[in-house]
């Protein structure tokens, strides 16, 4: 295990955290917020105390570096990250209990959204946009961002197998041939869309410090709100540029890279591409339907508006709402709930089990169903034209085991403090995929301060657990990983 | 496609159908229940009337005989004879809705045990015997019990299909050379069980048909009670004898075999035994210490009595209950519901997804982690020492997939009717897995009638989807199935 190159990208991690937290800083001081200062500046000292030393330590790394150690790279760093993050919270005592700020911290980094905090609007500013910020990183994933715009490490296999750890979906698609360049490309695509995104709100008439927030959140489909009542009081425009947002970020970023070069035809052909938006609108028509008489006054129009909303946060994972669905229909809320565990696209910043797992899963079932009947046949699963590599399908099935085991035994290991089982279920769901609300007794605003301390820490790490894809924390765990070869 | 063959053996089964009947009427006759007799006298009129001729039409048939046809006629048959035995319901006005008359059918045949009955104890002793008895014939299959002692059709490839489409559980063990000889040794332990289980039941006190009726819930991991209460009321002996024989009949008949020619050693080491064995104990314990304060007045070894029983009527699917389970801690509620998701060992007659399933799952997810670590060495599973196949890992991959998807239509399709979402979820995998009591609204002595039309119709079958294991019924909807060769 080369534990030096390890230490040398935590120590870098932890400084870049440092950097991140400034302009956080200087918002508190614009607004006078004292505790928040005082958060801050304690935080950033104790970032750059730990950061230096750190990195001086593990200067001399050699580069051997394999799929274990940047597995292990990937969920030490971002758990780091988490642990580290927290403090502003702490310290300001704005989140008096330090699991709670863990909690809250994770839920930002992993981009679920999901607050422990009943009244948001009376958190310091400064702490509010370092809230938001944590999904905006997050949403990209901090290693490639370190990739994409550090010198120095340009070994592929070093780069690949920390993208592969870090990124979401079933494969790595490169753009180009170097690493390197496929990071700065994402992120150059993700900047603009998320600057445009904030330019459409201020044009609503937010604030620059609300818009660079809700900005934040979609962009990196976390849905930390800024409201009490999230997006319920936001005017139809600002809720409609949302929703467009929402979708277009739970898209496969490969697809903007096609467009940008001029291949709009492999973007129309893409498979995954076109499921995601069928599931969008049969999911948006069929809760229109369902809800429009009994929970809209008959306004059809309205009533499709508001499921689109809907559905686009749950499906990106963003988890924002313009109505309390905990009081529709139970067939909608059953869509919902189906949304939840589909999620988005792979290479987005969405989670969820991932529209491109689903249809591998289909595709599978197909085949085997076939070879059942024709045993003798060897049969191959195609992806636009493609045949599959059967590896992907092999981890695809081994995905699907790891997630469901996963989501039970956070669901029994939150029971133990009593709550109701569709609300222990919802929640253990929605933290694993990143929405962020719940259903049931944690409405649309969910805040999850009632459950335990245990619980609390449980949920936050499985946050970042599903943000991570699993496998990185499954290799932590696994005895072959920390023997030496 | 062999329609002959087919024909002529769904011709066979609607007479053995009406073999099966006659006890039942004689019941009837004996208590004097006139509605009872008439509809049990013309139920068998209808069944001789449909099958004598359709066995005349469909005598010439020639062999061949593949997969597909074998599916194919273990899927119909098993519509058939659920939607032919539920007459008698209707034709005595018992169960006046013929839909209804259809899921109690089909809920017997599959093992299920869900009712929409809700007062049990007033219906014709003729017509109770004749519920419980579907669960002794759906236990073990029906077409197993036509191969096993019929003549003719001594054909292995012919046996074979259909016992692999009929048998539960990913892979199906030859006890010995001769199918219809292991099919035999089969029917022979598992009538020897259920007669051991009914003369000790005798001996609690019990009346004969009472006896009978509990020992084939029992035998068939059914779950129909003859009381309201289902087993509240009965003394702990009762239920204790209960307790071990529930999971006596969820445990891999191949272990009696093994047992019966002294490979004790076999069975000791039998990893799927180990896994049902310690999953029970350790569920049992749990349960125990979580609800021996609240539920149980502080009182260990009564909470552990009763933990015992629940514990070994959701993991064998049986269903049968002691106590109102939804009264009880969130957590234990979260055991058994996924108890209910794990179900018995294959080649039982139990229910759920299978803990060999399970273990195959596990196995699979660690080899995919090593596989990760050391990409370029060739893995295999093992399992009792022995390399597993690849296509029994494959096939455990899209039964997971298949079943998901399953368990997600169903929610989302009775979720139509309005009610709440955990007793939805409940229902549906209490369905599927064929266990019979759900969560939530649904006690422990659970009837299904205050579900619309569509959804006890859907729920009727997708037991019977689940008895069968999902492919059977998948291929009859696949096209490539009914395409001619």
């Amino acid at each position: 295990m080369n534990y030096k190159l390890m230490g040398r990208f935590i120590a870098r991690i932890i400084l870049i955290e440092a950097i991140f937290l400034i302009p956080a800083l200087f918002i508190s001081v614009g607004y006078g917020e004292t505790s928040a200062i005082y958060g801050f500046l304690l935080t950033i000292s104790i970032l750059i105390a730990l950061g230096i030393p750190m990195a001086a330590l593990c200067r001399k790394a050699d580069h051997r570096f394999g799929v274990r150690e940047g597995m292990i790279c990937v969920s030490m760093s971002w758990l780091v990250m988490s642990l580290l993050g927290a403090l502003p919270f702490f310290f300001s005592k704005a989140i008096p209990n330090y699991i709670d700020a863990f909690f809250e911290t994770a839920s930002g980094f992993s981009t679920t959204g999901a607050s422990i905090l009943s009244d948001v609007e009376s958190l310091p500013k400064g702490l509010l946009y370092w809230r938001s910020f944590t999904h905006w990183v997050g949403g990209m994933g901090v290693l490639v961002f370190t990739l994409a715009f550090s010198s120095g490490e340009n070994g592929t296999g070093f780069t690949m197998h920390l993208l592969r750890a870090e990124s979401p979906g079933p494969d790595v698609g490169k753009l180009v041939p170097k690493m390197k360049q496929t990071a700065k490309i994402l992120y150059i695509i993700y900047i603009v869309r998320t600057v445009v995104n904030i330019i459409l709100l201020l044009f609503g008439g937010l604030s620059l410090l609300d818009s660079l927030c809700l900005g934040f959140g979609t962009a990196g489909t976390g849905g930390f709100g800024i409201k009490n009542d999230s997006f319920a009081s936001y005017s139809p425009y600002i809720q409609d540029v949302t929703t467009v947002f929402m979708l277009l970020f739970g898209i496969n970023f490969s697809c903007y890279f096609l467009i940008l070069i001029g291949q709009f035809k492999s973007v129309f052909k893409d498979e995954e591409l076109r499921f995601y938006i069928g599931l969008a609108v049969a999911s948006t028509l069929l809760i229109g339907w369902n809800t429009f008489e009994a929970s809209f006054n008959g306004d059809f129009g309205e009533a499709l508006r508001h499921a689109a909303f809907q559905v686009a946060a749950f499906m990106s994972s963003t988890g924002y709402s313009t109505v309390d669905f905990n009081a529709w229909h139970s067939f909608s809320k059953g869509i919902l709930l189906l949304l939840m565990f589909v999620g988005a696209s792979a290479g987005s910043t969405g989670g969820g089990f991932k529209c491109a797992r689903v249809l591998i899963l289909f595709k599978n079932l197909r085949r085997n169903i076939r070879q059942v009947l024709n045993p003798r046949k060897v049969m191959t699963i195609r992806s636009g034209g493609r045949v599959m590599d059967e590896t992907v399908v092999t981890n695809t099935n081994a995905y699907l085991a790891a997630y469901v085991t996963v989501l039970i035994v956070t669901f029994l290991a939150i029971s133990i403090d009593g709550f109701g089982m569709e609300k222990n279920f919802s929640v253990a769901l929605s933290c694993l995929n990143n929405i962020g609300p719940a259903m049931n007794a944690l409405g649309p605003v969910a805040h999850f301060g009632d459950y335990s301390d245990f619980s609390t820490a449980l949920l936050g790490v499985v946050m970042l657990v599903g943000r991570l894809e699993i496998f990185p924390f499954l290799i932590l765990l696994s005895r072959s990983a920390w023997r030496r070869k």
